[in-house]
């Protein structure tokens, strides 16, 4: 059944990774997993921009091109009564304003709390969460 | 590290469940999560097709629109030496021609033994396996 976007929006609060797509410039989908911070009905994200990693660069020039993406959590067990899937779709720019992103983040990932993220952050302004689950009670 | 096109393969065969990148015909990017089985370089992905499951029918739109998809699978724990995550990106087509395709789904999901998936299949001719590991070694 489908479900409403506060609901969609708590999925993500729970959730430890999701899955970011955007659009290259050529205009095919490109997919990589990311971990993230949601503050009110903004997503975080934060970019390894190392030199070499070329992922991490194409996701930025992406966005620059082509701000619209879409995030996705889901949850997958081979029991299909208990599947569900949640998605916050909304317009996304690089900054390098870290502030905001870094605290978010820190707060749910010790790895940032011992190392904060070196690159430009990704941030989400979200349109629209989304939703769906297999059960139809309150699961 | 970056993984060769073999082990990216090869995760995918293992994994269970992945997420599927499209782009709408105004240019956005669409993710859903999916079922899927793999033949050689071919990915199978199952539509259920309601008349009313409006994000099914989205994404064949999509896909008649533009051909090009992206596919995720990844493994996410606090641990993050353990992270990992495989990649096909490829070519889709929508396809009523149900035989390859339920019998590979079939042989990985009972629900497909017990009910063949009703509606059409979506066919991705895989171009590309990549993948990226944090741990150097086999794993």
């Amino acid at each position: 059944m489908r479900r409403d976007s506060v609901w969609a929006r708590e999925q993500f609060l729970r959730a430890r990774a999701a899955r970011l797509a955007t659009v290259t410039p050529s205009g095919a989908p490109q997919l990589v997993p990311i971990v993230f911070a949601v503050v009110d009905d903004v997503l975080y994200t934060a970019v390894d921009a190392k030199p070499k990693n070329t992922t991490a660069l194409a996701r930025l020039a992406n966005i620059g091109h082509e701000p619209r993406v879409s995030v996705l959590v889901d949850y997958y067990t081979d029991e299909w009564t208990q599947l569900w899937w949640a998605r916050a779709d909304g317009t996304a720019e690089v900054t390098d304003d870290l502030a905001a992103a870094v605290d978010a983040l820190s707060r749910r990932y010790r790895q940032y709390r011992a190392m904060p993220p070196p690159g430009p952050v990704i941030r989400v302004q979200v349109d629209r969460w989304s939703g769906w689950s297999a059960a139809t009670d309150g699961a």
